[in-house]
């Protein structure tokens, strides 16, 4: 890997913070923040502008250019990732680190007094846009947004936004037509006396709507933004993509008509000047709707008196409670999924003696097997295959240069998963083609006890995820061992794999409570730095439970695994398990054998159906 | 109970808020908020103005009088007892149901336009002025300061401000001088490049400069503020107080010198124009500390430049985490104050047969046998004593007109603490004099499961306690079950009973990691309306554990009881314990026994040691 050359770019950008043609004043920094206008997590290529200016490609890191300095701050898991791919005009801030100062303070103390702090109000966050503004203002400089991106300015060959073609989803896989999503969603707002709503993540867009694009790679997604009013409804769209007459037709675009349910289009680039337009209109007392984690320039489009931030919209909330239908297309798609990695292991199996199986070629052979289920549309992540010292990367994904060969020796890690037009899926498993150590086993077995008592786990209506994410690290705990990231996350239902507004981690408070409906991961796992990682993940339904008593009636609710993949019994020491860890397991593995056993049977894949009945023998 | 008559109070305040001797213009509606100047938990009878006004004086609650309207929000343990506490002037508004309105909506649909919103600065915290200038200001009205208390200003023979005497720590209760602890607080400040620290809460003044006082029922504390800089400290205090010889040599006021070790006394009203001074003085990057929670007008006294505000100051987490002495004192004060429990005990086992014990009676022999103490200074908190039915009232205190006997068909619950000059205690039991019901056995057993599950939980350094919280409602989440508090708080040493910044919560997750040598209370409950409540409650310190592996080297921590008052045998079903929790029982009786036995023995308290033998036997 070597490092971006960028004295040159650096250079045109310092140059581009001076010109007037961007800026009534010069600005003395700029700040190039990771995400695109709909602070998505994954971003398509035109978006991808502070790798465009350093080199480095990580998921997180936010860049400050100064007329003297070029600065990258991102966290631990990039630290190595980061140094190898920026050359020597940048320095590394490393995040969590105690030295490091803040982006607020290292501007502090370099810039000189009065000064001017640049960037993108449609790329910062209003609250992001907030604090820094507030620090800055506080040392006696001003954050001033610059209209034009001066990445772009610069950024020759550019590639153009996509504006990929949409499918249209019909009631089989929604439930519920996008008609009457927005009479739901029209409902809330009268209820808190709402006018206005701007909706701005991209899901929540492809949600309501029921339709689905490929403008990011694994999420299908599409750029857009939505205004609803009571009486209108406004889609900001690439008008080309709407000629595909099957989209026209479930939008019902060419029905004339003055309904309430009309969609008008209107150009993708028109959704700040339309939203000044009808703020203007505002009575005194009307309210618009808009995410707090919406971009500073649309929130201040709205002016203040109007402004109704919310931490999760009334979109994100019904999106995470799954109807009957989605549930059944999440079970489904299960299935389909188990199904492949059914065959790939038993393929593994076959093959690694052979020792022509490398992470590579794993990832590639469990896209192959996915790719021949039914409704399959393409990955939901990029496939973290990974033996033995790489195991312990938790978000690796192998490359050319670090790719390793699966063996008889080392743990295999494999997390992965797809989009299929009835649900997402997510799994991981960790497997050993030979024979495990004790002390692997050992790892192993805590980590699949906090699988289960976050699994089984029965808890009040109400309770918020966080507040289960110890039950997945006490057995590591009690032997001084842990994990460093969440326990689980939300998944969405042919959406991006990982959504809100529920996840079970120590690091969320904010966390909306658990709902029957709800679907998420359960992935704990353990990683030993040069040596193995491990992480057993299954995505897990919300369900109503029925214990012993009903507490002031508040009711009980459990998680039902929706993911059917057999865990490895040979990497369990099954002397460590309790009887209830045991009957866990082995009604578990009861139902992977008789659902997934049926569909092999159906699809006629005997090799795969004879592993599965082998793996998943009841244990004593 | 009857209520208040308020209608000519109410007619007093209103013209105060008309009147120009306190108000420039007129306000159209006043705030009284509950707390005092310092935001104390428990308040002085003179800062009982909301008390005074409205009649109700529950320990939380919001009054908010406009022209027409009088209204008080308080949450659920509250609702009964305002209701009956209030005359008809006032409306409930009943916090934590959906149709309640906040005090801003409130305020907003009521007010006239343009209206102007009074409370006095002194004591509503910053943080929460700010909210309600925001939300008011956002709906076209202002909130202002008014210097004066419209309360107090109407309040005929409204009690002094206590100013009882101080008593000074030595070496031997404190571990550390006071000079030592702002030579300490001086390196904080100067690692983070602070010129000045503004100390408000009453128990960090009292922590620091090794003082106590008694001008609050319950607290060991006294009126004061203080402001530390690099060279001076201001104590503001009421110099009558400082005649004492003992006193006036513990802070070597008569010493005279120039060193930044001397102590410059100052009125206690005069801490706002010394902090305007002081800040008039400051350089252009000079920064000063105020807690977040402190008043509004102190903290607006600091200029925004110049102040740095903190959620929890260098004194409240160095006040935490308990030095040996202190550690030592706090260990001396429970084996005390389990001495006089084993006497309570033994002499209610005696007693209550003949029907005569009540809970008012009860509460005052464990007052008496603590009182036999050394050392002892008062009680810690109201004594919770409470029978069958009240015990499921989670604030209980028994009054002439709720007091129940003691019988031998009701459970009893006893919440108990006292403030010893060694240290504090805060101890709960739940015992049954007769035969407890296979049912209350069962919700016992759930309790101690959940107790024993944080005191033996392991986990590693930098854990924060609100991430134990379910590990106390696991068993009783298994079963449909649960109760509506946190599991455990902060506990001073001689000191608050209850303080910062760790606990353990599901409610919070902004406290302070827990670190060794904290102390916390851990009491797991339940509760059933009518019936009875259950709650066991020892207090831990926070101790280094050494499990089996150290990952990363971060090392681990678990909990060592402090509290040593056995837990009753006779309520738990012993066959739903598991073996470790078996353990952890026999283990906490023997040191009960071994501890506690060898210091009545010591005290030649025969009865108590027959008892506390009898309560300790092993359980197979």
């Amino acid at each position: 890997m070597s490092p971006k050359i960028t004295l040159e770019l650096l250079r045109q950008l310092r140059q581009a913070m001076k010109s007037s043609k961007y800026v009534s004043e010069p600005i003395q920094a700029y700040i190039i923040p990771s995400g695109d206008a709909h602070q998505s997590e994954y971003i398509a290529p035109c978006d991808c502008r502070r790798e465009f200016i350093s080199g480095f490609n990580g998921s997180a890191g936010t860049a400050i250019v100064t007329e003297q300095h070029a600065a990258m701050w991102t966290d631990g898991r990039y630290f190595l990732q980061a140094s190898q791919q920026m050359d020597s005009n940048w320095t590394l801030m490393k995040m969590g680190l105690k030295e490091t100062l803040t982006q607020e303070d290292w501007l502090i103390s370099v810039l000189p007094e009065n000064s001017r702090v640049g960037v993108d109000p449609w790329i910062i966050a209003a609250d992001q846009w907030k604090s820094m503004a507030k620090a800055l203002s506080g040392a006696g400089h001003s954050l001033v947004a610059v209209q034009e991106n001066l990445i772009d300015a610069i950024w020759v060959d550019r590639p153009a936004r996509p504006s990929t073609q949409l499918i249209a989803l019909g009631l089989k896989y929604t439930g519920l037509t996008w008609q009457e999503k927005v009479v739901a969603l029209r409902s809330k707002m009268s209820e808190r006396k709402i006018s206005w709503f701007v909706v701005t993540a991209l899901d929540e867009i492809a949600w309501l709507f029921n339709l689905r694009g490929s403008d990011i790679e694994y999420n299908p997604v599409f750029f857009a933004y939505a205004i609803v009013g009571m009486r209108t409804i406004r889609l900001f769209i690439d008008e080309k993509r709407m000629v595909n007459a099957d989209v026209r037709e479930h939008l019902q675009l060419d029905t004339p008509s003055s309904s309430e349910l009309s969609i008008q289009l209107a150009p993708y680039e028109s959704v700040h000047s339309e939203l000044c337009a009808i703020c203007a209109g505002l009575g005194p007392r009307e309210k618009v709707w808009i995410s707090d984690k919406a971009s500073c320039a649309l929130t201040e489009a709205i002016p203040k008196v109007h402004r109704s931030l919310i931490p999760y919209t009334p979109l994100c909330l019904s999106k995470a409670v799954k109807n009957p239908t989605e549930i059944q297309g999440m079970k489904m798609a299960h299935i389909k999924d188990a199904v492949a990695l059914c065959e790939l292991f038993a393929w593994l199996e076959k093959e690694i003696p052979k020792g022509t199986v490398t992470e590579i070629s794993a990832a590639d052979k469990a896209e192959e097997f996915r790719s021949q289920q039914l409704d399959f549309v393409g990955l939901s992540f990029p496939t973290i295959s990974s033996v033995g010292p790489n195991g312990a990367i938790i978000h690796y994904r192998p490359l050319p240069e670090t790719n390793r060969t699966l063996t008889l020796k080392e743990i295999y890690l494999i997390d992965s998963g797809a989009q299929y037009r009835d649900g997402t899926t997510d799994v991981t498993r960790t497997v050993h083609f030979g024979t495990p150590s004790a002390y692997e086993k050992e790892c192993f077995t805590y980590v699949l006890k906090g699988h289960i008592a976050v699994s089984a786990a029965i808890f009040p209506n109400g309770t918020k995820g966080h507040l289960l994410d110890s039950f997945a690290r006490s057995a590591l705990w009690d032997c001084g061992l842990d994990y460093l990231h969440g326990t689980g996350h939300g998944v969405g239902c042919f959406l991006n794999v990982h959504e809100g507004p529920c996840g079970i981690s120590y690091k969320t408070f904010a966390d909306e409570p658990l709902e029957s409906g709800m679907i998420l991961s359960d992935e704990p796992g353990y990683y030993e730095d040069g040596s193995f990682g491990i992480r057993i993940e299954n995505v897990v339904l919300v369900v109503p439970a029925k214990p012993k008593y009903n507490y002031r009636n508040r009711g009980s609710l459990t998680f039902e695994p929706v993911t059917l993949v057999p865990i490895q019994v040979k990497m369990i020491n099954t002397e460590m398990l309790t009887q209830k860890e045991r009957d866990w397991l082995n009604e578990y593995h009861r139902q992977c054998r008789d659902i997934v056993g049926a569909e092999l049977e159906r699809q006629g894949r005997k090799e795969a159906l004879d592993w599965l009945i082998r793996e998943t023998q009841p244990i004593a």
